[in-house]
């Protein structure tokens, strides 16, 4: 038995059973490992952007890592972007990158280059694996600090690593790390809040997202009237009929601060205080008022849905009512972002997972879908863009069972559109709808913020994506994806009823 | 004005005029101030490795560096990749990357992640720019490191230091510095050694193998008998009929040590020195002899022209006669890459650019070209697959009255394939000719190599691009460039020589 041999047992015994790998000569004797493993499921990405979002997607839906295989510094450096959203989404990964010979890696061969230095920014956890008879305890210590963080736990693998004999006993798993405890005193502090009269606000993230807590949030809020809130970006929350809705802090600082200026104690479970996507001149960064209270109960890692259940308790409270409206049916006419979600949010199957990377485009989703069939929602949670189609990836490996929807603007698709072969591959059931307004529109409202509401031609040039316009179809059908494009409301529901009717993937382009 | 505009005139005056860019909201204040620039030429790429191997491919064929835009953290570690290939290929590039506002960079914002660490492994210089005040002075210190190293320059620009007033008088540019010397002494004993009666070999890279000092190395073969090496992937080299034609260093490390077995003295001329693409089990890492005398004559940055000017000299050198064989044409029948690489030989036209990303299937062109007309060739310098498209845009911006050939792997060309829109975008004059054999071949080679003729289920899945296959002639339509599809040496000659006739991007796809 090889290293490479002992990792792939030391994955399986911790349950982690799939990869989403992009391989090169250094991983060669991991590929033969993977090879001699058929519960393993491994699962090729054309890009390693498209590996990570996946890992990433597949994690916030499994509830359990998914390992990642990347080749060396240029190979991790492709992966960032989505390894920088999966941080930020608090996703467990066990990030496996390989790299030169221990001996070779310092001599300046054309692919040396620093692997663990780049791994920094974006894990919770860097180790280079430099001996084959540590490996299994390595991987062990990767699985728990991706559980405990959690996040991104990046194990380097040299190549001599994975060729060198190993130890053929048999693999102990680690043990499940057990969540930081939340802040016990934190539930009195609010009771005391709220009798004084003050305007309670929690702000819920991570587990605490989830339909079984929220249902919590919602009696909590029944009995004491404090507000629910959610960040503006989530890495996933459960959604539609029957469950509690949350109001989200918007994306603009001004906005913001306008939601929350009425907030004198602001809870935080399971998520970070909030923070300003950029700063703007003349702007705050913080949207909080100066003079708000913020109590840390649950930070990322912690017990949020324990904390939950002692506000529960601590509160008295008592059951809510989801709030179920249904979403209204546009009129026939041209086709808008607003259209789109909106047919959406009429058609969306039982128990559907929606990811969300329409960015400037189909925020209207989040209203119109709260009364639609229950259903998962993940965001892009970092900012990075090129997130939407690779976590689509991710999450319908996670569900074979559920209709994943993929909200995709086109300027964010561009980034990582060779998931749509992945997606061809695997045969995955995703619908993804392209909302194709040829523009990176988000810069386009920024620059008018500025007060250049007419822009030149430099300027014109980075923002628009026309001249030429992507042909959405081409682009599926290159990837061996079925696609079909759609410029009013009518042809637009026509070809969403039509691919709800089919399993496997397709993609709409949605001209608006 | 501002920090922005500040910025602007600094690249100008030290003639940096073109931009490859793919801004976020955080670079909004410098889009604006390109935007008052005309003479400066910004070209959108629709991911960042597609702008950071443009500006490789800019530099390479322009002598000059080109700025490059990049979004923060993620839309940096996007870009390394090739900012990975550009170091190895002694690449200026001033590399400009947007930030949060210095006080807003340190809080938890969605997009926070320290930048500075994530550009250091691929950057000879790094420096965050936190002032207005000094932006003109930082911009010279990168302009000048990105010259001196030759290499990558990455300065940090924090929004606040766009948007902040700055002095408004004249920018006094850079000087530029002077290369290095090269080593004095060396001339003399590489003398002493051929009148030792050893076996000398010069290995030339970065400079050294242009065409004047090419000829200049010529001379000094005719007059001694020594060998004139490259090594295996190089920057940019002149080639063709009337150049002097060098041995390259074999990719695989067992023919590589064949190849220098008989050296006894390896004279490094803007060079380092070799060493293995990868370890192996079993075999060394340098393919050197042990006794293999290594004289460091001009290291990478130093002045290998006159590194040459003096062993000419020394050697009494006289004039050599190039090698300007023809190329064979291949027989009519099934494609296969050495047919494809063949035809481009025979229809090469006058000055053309060469950019060559064809790994294993295009390795005969190095001898078939060998006597085409004048060309100069671009090749993979890092080994991070996904340069050949962005590298042909870059060359074609900055050699607008040369045809560009690029010779595409298509699993490596499927990383960075939204290059293929700015090709279209610009109208640049390339032809692109994906040599489609559906599998990452390279690793196919290496698991035989491994011993494992017949690998399973697992390891074909992360090796082979078929099910489905790419449809290359879709995907360029996608990107809005023309294209047609070839299975036979008839009907590729015949794509290629109607591609030839007409200016323009175009895609051939070589089904071999």
């Amino acid at each position: 038995m090889n290293g490479a041999d002992r990792l792939c047992d030391a994955l399986l015994a911790n349950g982690v059973d799939v990869c989403f790998a992009n391989p090169g000569t250094s991983e060669m004797h991991f590929v033969a490992a993977l090879d001699a493993k058929p519960q393993m499921r491994c699962i090729l990405g054309l890009f390693e952007g498209v590996v990570t979002g996946a890992a990433d997607g597949y994690a916030r839906m499994a509830d359990k890592p998914a390992a990642t295989l990347l080749h060396m510094g240029p190979g991790l450096g492709n992966g960032l972007a989505n390894l920088h959203n999966a941080r930020r989404a608090q996703t467990p990964m066990v990030n496996i990158v390989g790299n030169h010979a221990t001996y070779h890696r310092d001599l300046e061969a054309p692919l040396s280059s620093d692997v663990e230095t780049l791994a920094g920014p974006m894990s919770a956890w860097v180790k280079s694996c430099d001996a084959a008879s540590v490996i299994a305890c390595d991987l062990n210590a990767a699985w728990s600090a991706a559980i405990a963080a959690p996040g991104v736990a990046t194990l380097i693998l040299p190549a001599d690593t994975a060729w060198s004999e190993a130890p053929d006993t048999p693999v102990t798993p680690a043990n499940r790390p057990a969540p930081a405890a939340f802040d016990a005193t934190a539930a009195a502090r609010v009771k005391q809040a709220l009798d004084d009269g003050k305007r309670v606000a929690l702000l819920l993230d991570g587990p605490a997202l989830r339909a079984e807590p929220l249902e919590m949030a919602g009696r909590i809020k029944a009995a004491t009237g404090l507000r629910l809130l959610a960040p503006t970006s989530v890495s996933r929350i459960a959604r539609g009929a029957g469950r509690v809705p949350v109001e989200r802090v918007p994306y603009r600082i001004e906005s913001a601060t306008t939601f929350m200026a009425d907030i004198d104690v602001l809870v935080l479970v399971g998520s970070i205080a909030p923070v300003a996507f950029f700063a703007y001149p003349g702007q705050p960064s913080l949207p909080t008022h100066p003079d708000c209270e913020i109590i840390d109960m649950a930070p990322p890692g912690a017990d949020a849905v324990g904390a939950l259940a002692a506000l529960d308790t601590t509160l008295d409270a008592r059951t809510a009512t989801a709030d179920t409206a249904l979403p209204d049916r546009p009129a026939d006419g041209p086709l808008t972002g607003g259209a789109v979600t909106a047919l959406v949010a009429r058609h969306l199957p039982d128990n559907a997972i929606v990811v969300d990377e329409s960015i400037t485009t189909g925020w209207q989703f989040m209203d119109q879908a709260k009364g639609a069939p229950a259903h998962d929602m993940l965001d892009l949670t970092g900012g990075a863009i090129g997130i939407g189609l690779p976590l689509s990836v991710g999450a319908a490996v996670a569900c074979p069972d559920r209709k994943v929807i993929c909200l995709q603007a086109d300027g964010s698709g561009m980034y990582t559109v060779q998931a749509l072969w992945t997606q061809a591959r695997e045969k995955l059931d995703i619908i993804t709808i392209v909302f194709a307004n040829r523009s990176y529109a988000t810069l386009t409202g920024e620059m008018t913020r500025m007060g250049v509401p007419d822009p030149g031609h430099n300027a014109q040039r980075m923002m628009t994506l026309d001249d030429p316009s992507i042909d959405w179809v081409s682009m599926a059908w290159a990837h061996g994806v079925e696609a079909v494009s759609a410029d009013t409301v009518q042809a637009f529901e026509e070809a969403l009823t039509d691919a709800l009717a089919h399993p496997g993937p397709c993609l709409i382009e949605a001209r608006i």
